[in-house]
């Protein structure tokens, strides 16, 4: 934990707010932290800064605020994600939050075992859990929103063209294309938002391959390895932040970089 | 698991094997298979190919091998990884095996437990175990090597210089450098080897920084976030497979691609 995560439940007032659970254990256990000492701290959607413990009674910490007058942007990246199984998503949620990640739109599929829908997971205080982790070990308090679609074909012709109305660049993670990111990703690549789908382990049907394609995504493939969906999900939002990071660069069209 | 591993350990006799043990069960529970199904498998640093089940007796299933004639390559990324705790590791080795990685320096650090170098993981079957994950995830047989060293000092110093004679490109991931890995990556990118570094949770400290930049090694930040190390070196991996894949496009210098 790099950040002590605070959420519209803890009470602040006057500049002040107190812990307990597992923030205040951690500020003991682990940090082995006493009064006078800083700690880094930020306001889920809100601003970072820092906090000065004023006291520990017990298991509660007292801790002053002095927060940043900033809030931080939404990331680029939107996730479309076949439901995995409840043990997977804890991770890919913590990945995504962790990696930078604006929305979550978890559909189902036909390869997704219908049972995932019913996990105790999927209740939001449930998951909140991963998302909340994500964003205290990346120092970031950007809470990516979560939606979830138990019909497919629903989502995609009746939700997708309105939700998805802001991300012009769609892109759908898929082995069996020949092209490849570079290939599919818009030569003149601006601030667009960007929304990036990715498959269950058995992979996307036909039906949902072309039903993908008409709301625009393009595909491409990884390379010849079959990943397990968290290490895929990180490896993208590796990816595209990197071609992201690209636009960036000063006279970036001078041969100064690969 | 995607692809049935067979090991030295595994006795094939006039192009039969005979499995017991996790893989059986994998092809009895998982699978559902029965005689006369095919599966794929592959020889760890040998070839992959299709098998057909011959027989299944009780908890034994007998398999006839049909394998390709080509062995794999050694995958371009070399990892030196400051020794994680053995949890983090078994992740790590899942996500390079499965991304693709020639060898793993597991090294001491200024931020390392030296309880970690004591963990039961680290004996060579132990840490297999995670390897072997990995390659039946991707399909690929390549297994990394794996190097320990517990003086930091001494492998940097020392052996490194021998034993990455062949890695002309050394990337440092290190969160305070002002530089990205567009900046560091060298313009004529052509089948060299690359050796990734990546620190312990607690970073590097200025010591192993500069030690490592004696080496050859070039810094770069990822950005603002701080990632766990298995999302980083998943990431990571992501992104310089991305690069590498960049100099096999055709016309990649004619504006084609971003």
């Amino acid at each position: 934990m790099n950040l002590i995560l605070l959420t519209s439940e803890d009470r602040i007032e006057s500049g002040e707010v107190t812990l307990d659970g597992y923030r205040a254990d951690h500020i003991h256990t682990i940090l082995k932290a006493k009064a006078g000492d800083t700690l880094r701290v930020g306001l889920v959607n809100g601003p970072v800064g820092k906090a000065v413990i004023q006291e520990i009674t017990g298991r509660l910490v007292r801790l002053r605020l002095f927060l940043e007058d900033h809030l931080p942007e939404r990331p680029r990246i939107d996730l479309l994600l076949a439901l995995p199984r409840p043990i997977m998503l804890k991770k890919v949620l913590f990945h995504a939050a962790s990696l930078g990640c604006g929305r979550i739109f978890l559909v189902n599929a036909g390869q997704v075992e219908k049972s995932y829908f019913h996990s105790s997971l999927l209740r939001e205080h449930a998951y909140y859990t991963y998302l909340y982790q994500g964003l205290e070990q990346a120092v970031h308090t950007y809470l990516p929103e979560v939606f979830i679609f138990t019909r497919f074909r629903v989502f995609v012709e009746d939700e997708l063209p309105f939700l998805a109305v802001d991300c012009p660049i769609r892109l759908l993670a898929h082995p069996e294309t020949n092209e490849n990111l570079w290939e599919v990703m818009p030569l003149t690549l601006e601030d667009e938002r960007i929304l990036l789908a990715v498959g269950p382990e058995g992979g996307w049907n036909a039906f949902e391959v072309k039903a993908l394609i008409r709301q625009g995504f393009r595909s491409f493939s990884m390379g010849s390895r079959i990943l397990r969906v968290e290490t895929a999900v990180a490896a993208l939002f590796g990816q595209i932040n990197l071609l992201c990071m690209r636009e960036k660069l000063p006279n970036k069209d001078n041969g100064n970089y690969l």
